[in-house]
């Protein structure tokens, strides 16, 4: 099995995401035989290098996924309703970074660090997180083990990055124009489904996806939904607000924890978190040492710091985890899930 | 006394919430006698407009304050405390915008819509709270009222302009240069006088102000601190995480309350903001309505938005808030109790 070779397809190929999957394949090793790169209709044709080859990106069909054994999903929701079940009958595995399957309980939503042992269970899906569920579960689990967990509160500030590359494009051009004293038109931000837009430069948007009917967003109820799940624990109190910043890449999330276990304190949770795979402590005031966006860019950890226990609550903690949201957000955690699927012989 | 008129100094009349002093107590028509316009010597010498004439910016010394009657103090805590006593001694009441006296359990500490009555013990100072402080206790304040408050959590979104305006210089000069694709040199923030300084531009610093020898940072204090003695509520848990954002002007705070009765629902906390003063209630999620730092500039009021009932915890709510930190952080409050203070009869 150490040198068996896998048959891999991504889908959404030429998107910020699945730019990501291809460059964190090739980086980590993974043991590729062939790869196929698919795409909507529209950006079939392009070519893209994959170590010494030119792989040019074919549109993606039910008939793509014949002879696939592992197939990486990121090209939306509806996308991966239609040919997620196309790939699992013709015998992939399918990890979809979309939220298609991510609530439904037949789908195991995984993060390695946390829960590896789900992936057993799969039916032929397995969902990646949301970007902002991850990285905060990652960090706070180590934690949760040894302390247990009764309550999460969670404000995000999220880069723009995650709502795709024209998101982007708005934050730089509505930033130019700002400064250059011209108008400015929103049309992206903060969902570009939805009614209306506002400006991204120079703000901060409390609005992350759609609005659902209960007066949370859709990124809201994702983080309090997923991280029950990915926790398995529905009796854990988490409440999230997303909120989007004028920041490219790399979400910041302030988290307050409520621990079950006397006895922990800051000391100990630098020690936990020094020794948990895949967390890098940044956090001494003395010196200004702390997470920042804009250095956790293109890197693939996660970042925290600000570590304090609360004043008026021995139980409660207060951290600042940071990590690329494209990549442990996305992409890099896609790949460890297929690293895992691969040592735990469940990819055939 | 309606048609008493009186002396007023303002002492940082050149600095950024110096300029909002002025314009406030001319837009809301404070009744001046006299103005006398106070700064360091380095600015003294200017010539500022107010009202039909063009007035002299004075170096500030003890002597300056003879025949004053009200002096509102922008310029800086170690100046504050020099002169605030010269003042006072020469008869005048001292409205301080600095944080030298607002733990000074010998003076109020003072947002008008929350503790007007405090302002009765003042011995010659009264202090203006932090900026982020003052938003948030002037919107939880009147459903504390009904409700009572167990536990408030607070992460900021802070505008470059709390910290003057160098920083703002500093944020647009930046966004050029990553936009240039040059080198960026940060010297002002996180805090102009710290060791280390970082980007800000594209980014979010989780530190405002110095560290503390707790973890804390200053700002995080000033809230934490400062909230417990407007609200006079020792026991009422306070935590505060304080990010500085890329926006100018406008402080956002998402805030997680937990009140004491039951019975309290997202209709109610409306209802009651709908009749708070100062208050202005921006909460539609079907209409993607709600408050934005970037629309909160130059206004007076306090925006709540998002408001949301805690999906696990039915005593536990969430709100945004928003505010012009340089107004109603600022400036604004300090001329409110200004009219407090001639209000109550405490202006002589």
């Amino acid at each position: 099995m150490a040198n068996q070779t896998f048959n891999v397809a991504i889908l959404g190929a030429t998107g910020a995401v699945g730019e990501q999957m291809i460059n964190t394949l090739d980086r980590l090793d993974f043991p590729i035989n062939s790869l196929k790169l698919l795409s909507s209709k529209r950006s079939a044709g392009k070519k893209i290098k994959f170590r010494n080859e030119e792989l040019t990106v074919e549109e993606a069909k039910p008939e793509s996924f014949e002879g696939v054994q592992l197939a990486l999903f990121s090209a939306g929701g509806s996308i991966s309703k239609a040919l997620a079940p196309e790939a699992v009958k013709r015998g992939a595995i399918v990890v979809d970074n979309t939220s298609a399957f991510r609530m439904d309980e037949n789908v195991p939503l995984v993060v390695p660090e946390v829960n590896e042992h789900a992936l057993k269970d799969h039916n032929g899906v397995i969902a990646n997180p949301n970007c902002s569920t991850i990285q905060m579960v990652a960090a706070l689990e180590p934690i949760r083990r040894e302390f247990g967990m009764k309550k999460l509160v969670v404000s995000t500030y999220q880069a723009v990055s995650g709502a795709g590359a024209d998101a982007i494009d708005e934050m730089y051009e509505q930033s130019r124009q700002i400064m250059n004293e011209e108008e400015i038109n929103p049309q992206v931000l903060p969902a570009s489904g939805d009614k209306k837009h506002y400006q991204i430069a120079f703000n901060a948007i409390p609005q992350i996806d759609v609005f659902t009917e209960n007066g949370y967003t859709f990124e809201e109820m994702k983080m309090i939904n997923e991280t029950k799940k990915i926790m398995e624990d529905e009796s854990l109190k988490v409440a999230a607000t997303c909120v989007r910043l004028p920041v490219e890449t790399g979400h910041s999330e302030s988290v307050y924890i409520e621990v079950e276990k006397e006895g922990l304190n800051v000391e100990k949770i630098r020690e936990i978190l020094s020794e948990a795979p895949g967390v890098t402590l940044q956090d001494d005031p003395s010196q200004q040492i702390y997470p920042l966006a804009a250095d956790a860019k293109g890197k693939d950890d996660i970042f925290v710091g600000r570590i304090r226990q609360d004043l008026d609550d021995k139980l409660g903690f207060h951290l600042w985890i940071v990590s690329d949201n494209l990549l442990k957000g996305a992409a890099l955690n896609s790949v460890q899930i297929a690293f895992s699927l691969q040592k735990l012989g469940l990819l055939k």
